[in-house]
């Protein structure tokens, strides 16, 4: 099913190597003025991975949108489709892979599941389908800053391999006043360092993404199922190369005893409501004012420049080596993939329907 | 909303000391004969969490199933309605906090979400709510085991505080022949002693639970939104007092190089599918036949036995001790919890609808 | 799938000879003060069918609200469990023909879609069923009284076999100013008669229902799937023994020509917002403010106290004469059954979510 | 919402004068040839009309079918994203009324619904969002005719204003060996007539389709509210213009005695299951293999050349005449619309998924 969202929801298409990708929002409230290029910042983002280390340049992703907005860029209240036409297919590069089946990708599952592999490369478990994500989520986004300008999302790369902030949410557990994503030179300095190193080896590297929301009012959310963080956790675990969420102070919560991590209420519930933030924004599955955190596991680039060996599908194993262009650390372009899963979630939870 | 899943959905409803909690399960294939002892055990293993430490007796927990069901036992392809009384509500221990806001409890943001605070103690967020959870969850392992009877779901708590099996995911991932959930008596004692330690100092403690799937078919879940492991986490996050998920290698991964972490493909796919198993048994969202794995990490127990401040609405603070009766670890009883949520997932995925 | 609705659910469960039926209804808003007489006047209305001829007397039928209500009989936002006991059962009536496939019935069609047949007598396709619908559609207008207090819901019988008003949605869509269901005694008494004559024949007769909807706000409905009517027809063409529906001017429409039809729009939108109504308050699938109203069509009860042949599972047919209590016509029970349904549909559209 | 159908689903997009109209089919089997030729002839007879009278022709709608289908025509399971190009817009020709309510148009309803009128001609309740339907109908019944062969869709106009076939449901009820829509040179003559003189007054007329489907197997539907016919009325007065629906015998069991419409089963189920099928091949909501058929009734198309007087936004009225292009008598469109809605219903209930 590729269909994310209840009341304001995307629903996606597109083969990484077939002629475009796309997707239609459903939900979208009428009468917004789009602000287009906060929509292209985010699919710019995406494209380049800008956080720490700028990729080989491509063509830009510029939308293509089919309905839904007036020629002025206000909103109908009707679906809004869009498409982006594939132009740098390079299909060549995976041509020798088209019959073996990769270490740590999808081939011999999707295969299992569908009868069939996709013969034009990666399929819909390629990472250029994420661009519909973003763009679902900018406007997601639009939608939110028109009902809640208050609301800010931010995501950031905070660990690449061994590198990176360990504490980012100790830290926005414990500054009520000033939360803010961790950005020290040095720190920065080091992750490049080690997607540089990894490359270097023809290797690749995992890496943590967290996420900074702030400006959410009370009561979003739901008591049972529909947990705000359950939401954002199936969102995000739904981007590729993510094998971990954890949110407020994650899983040093399991190590805590309960009274190291009590968010008292502050008297007069000033000058926040709690008066520090262990539970990151949301008791009992609903928010509670106070900035929502979390953050994103991502592992390594699966394909690395190296020959490995790979059976095809009789079993036969041949020592395969994917030359294709990649990055090898995934986890650097998917902060505004997190920022635009996020978005769609609160859309989901917070717009009128 | 209050249904989990899409062709087996369970619905459920019910306050905490509202007269009995309930729930409906769609979706049930029919001529299915069940075993009600082996639902009952589940329900018994929820009520007592006897995994670790068996708590304080209660009356059990027995369904009574009003529809779906022949006299006989066998399912009639309708939907399968259920309740449970109850009968232990004892809302008085409660009473003194009905106008006070507890630190880390819903309380607060209920009362922002729905207007009004439920003056029967925990409404919906109270951890008996789980008792249809795990009666849904029942149901569907029996409907998975008619369809596949290989599957086995096992899930047991692996840390309490800072004490456990930290390399639990590790081993998963390494010992592709004969996984199995850690069973060590020298920890299993220091993980009792450190919930009995939390108990005598009127405090509460953390803790993990791991899940082990085997017998999963190649090629379930679905390869963008959803994931297998996105189906997964929103369950098991929806629980109480979850903090956080990982699966595979999880968290680790993000530390690793790629080549670490590489689950090459076994020549003729023998003796398993895979030589190792970092990818938990999902690759781009699809099972792969491997089994899969994850931890949830669970917050300690919100009440604690100590004079706490808290505000009531106007802001007023006063020192306020709660005495209720209390498990000090709720990751205790969750394991039956993550069983369920997991059987409802992969009968969600893999049942004829 | 047993779940009406998206945003305000019911879902239901229950065989007419298992031990309950009932129902959970998710989306209920919170705070609301329910009038439980009014509930239980619509449940009455089902039970005793008293439009126009009271059928034998049974027992009440008084829910057991299980959730979701607080003591005062205040809504907590939270889902809202109800049960009904079956006290009434006699399947002993139906034993007769638990192996032949009854004409009209869902018997055959039943037994091809489960593979089983229910031997607790109808099974999920029983009137009875309806008791959990009327339980939903009562909790419903009370949640759009709250909030539309203008809103008012009213069907009775306007045909029974050649009998009744034949021209009654012509006078409603020509009416603008005071619209109002037929009643007019000699009919009424020709409707009764019908029906007395078709039991005296030991046989059954079909009838129509006609519902009008008042109060209901311009802006309801959507411009393609979920148009206003084509949710009404699904809603009201789920009821037994349903054949067809028509709305405003109805099958005549197709008949007439254009500039017969014209709902031309009144200067100023005075006294009402169109000069007729012969688009029945509901234009490109959305509501004008204008009155909405439409008419069900029912065939005759498909049991009549006749000997009939009927065939068993292998073929082989005999004789068999269903001497169960029943009335013969279906319609009469129907009028609070389809504003149960109108009543899900407008709170599905109508209420916040 | 604009998505129809839960697992087989059809999402649409796209304003009359936008861009381009397009939708998403999710839940496409993988591995099924799509035969291009009949999925273009389905769209040519909807863009034609050619059931009785060939309107004005237009260019040709040729769908770009962007993902989920192999270079050779062959569906990967995946989602199914196609467009069709707006070349004919001629928004000029609604200029006149863009601050006029035109009668019986969805004009006022839509701006109420919306608070906005979108100034590019009809929007979503256009005519032309029906190419979407039938693209998505048209590759439903790829999928259905792979699974199941015998399946026949069929749907014709059956009266246009008082000329027509009156009894076309009572033949095909009755003539259970070889039922057939009806074709009657002398009828045909005298609907096309009927049509030409409507359009020589400069006037419209309404008409009714009657749609029958053989090969459906026993056991399709469910009992309560996703009855098939109800599913089936859902779809198809989701069409423009649709103000009635019937099934078997339709209204006309609301004026008969139980005793002359019982289809009573066939002694060893030969030559059909039942002797008669005033069921209409539905029973209990679920299919029993006998054939299916409905009648759909339509208004006269709202657009009449004569001028009106219509009201603007501040009720200020003038008399307006909208000269714009169009048939009059939109039934005429509608049969290939009616089957591509039979065919998305039957997908969703019938396909694997």
């Amino acid at each position: 099913m590729n269909t994310f969202g209840v009341n304001f929801r995307l629903t996606t298409f597109g083969e990484s190597h077939g002629p475009a990708l796309g997707g239609i929002v459903d939900g979208m409230p009428p009468c917004i003025q789009l602000d287009m290029d906060s929509i292209q910042a985010m699919l710019d983002r995406r494209r380049t991975g800008r956080d720490i280390l700028t990729s080989q340049r491509r063509e830009e992703d510029i939308p293509e949108i089919l309905s839904g907005v007036s020629p002025a860029g206000v909103t109908l209240g009707t679906p809004i489709g869009f498409i982006f036409r594939n132009r740098d297919a390079r299909s060549g590069d995976y041509r020798e892979v088209e019959c073996h089946y990769r270490p740590n990708h999808a081939d011999y599952a999707y295969e299992r599941r569908y009868g069939i592999r996709d013969a034009r490369g990666g399929g819909r478990s390629s990472a250029r389908e994420t661009v519909s994500r973003v763009m679902g989520g900018a406007l997601a986004l639009q939608a939110l800053s028109h009902y809640y300008p208050d609301i800010e999302i931010q995501a950031k790369v905070t660990a690449v391999g061994r590198t990176g902030y360990p504490d980012v949410l100790r830290k926005l557990s414990e500054d009520v006043i000033h939360p803010e994503l961790p950005d020290d030179e040095e720190v920065e300095m080091a992750m490049r360092n080690a997607v540089a190193s990894a490359r270097e080896d023809n290797d690749s590297v995992g890496g943590v993404v967290t996420c900074l929301v702030k400006g959410v009012p009370a009561g979003a959310g739901n008591p049972v199922f529909g947990k705000l963080h359950a939401l954002l956790s199936a969102g995000v675990m739904s981007i590729n190369a993510a094998k971990g969420f954890e949110y407020g102070l994650g899983h040093e919560m399991s190590f805590s005893r309960g009274s190291e991590v009590l968010d008292n209420f502050s008297p007069g519930f000033e000058p926040t409501v709690t008066g520090s933030n262990f539970s990151g924004g949301i008791q009992g599955g609903i928010s509670n004012s106070m900035p929502i955190f979390f953050s994103v596991y991502f592992k390594p680039t699966p394909t690395i420049a190296r020959s490995i060996p790979m059976p095809d599908r009789d079993g036969n194993v041949s020592e395969v080596c994917v030359k294709g262009r990649h990055d090898p650390c995934v986890a650097l372009r998917a902060p505004v993939i997190v920022e635009a899963m996020t978005a769609l979630v609160l859309a989901d939870v917070l717009l009128p329907s």
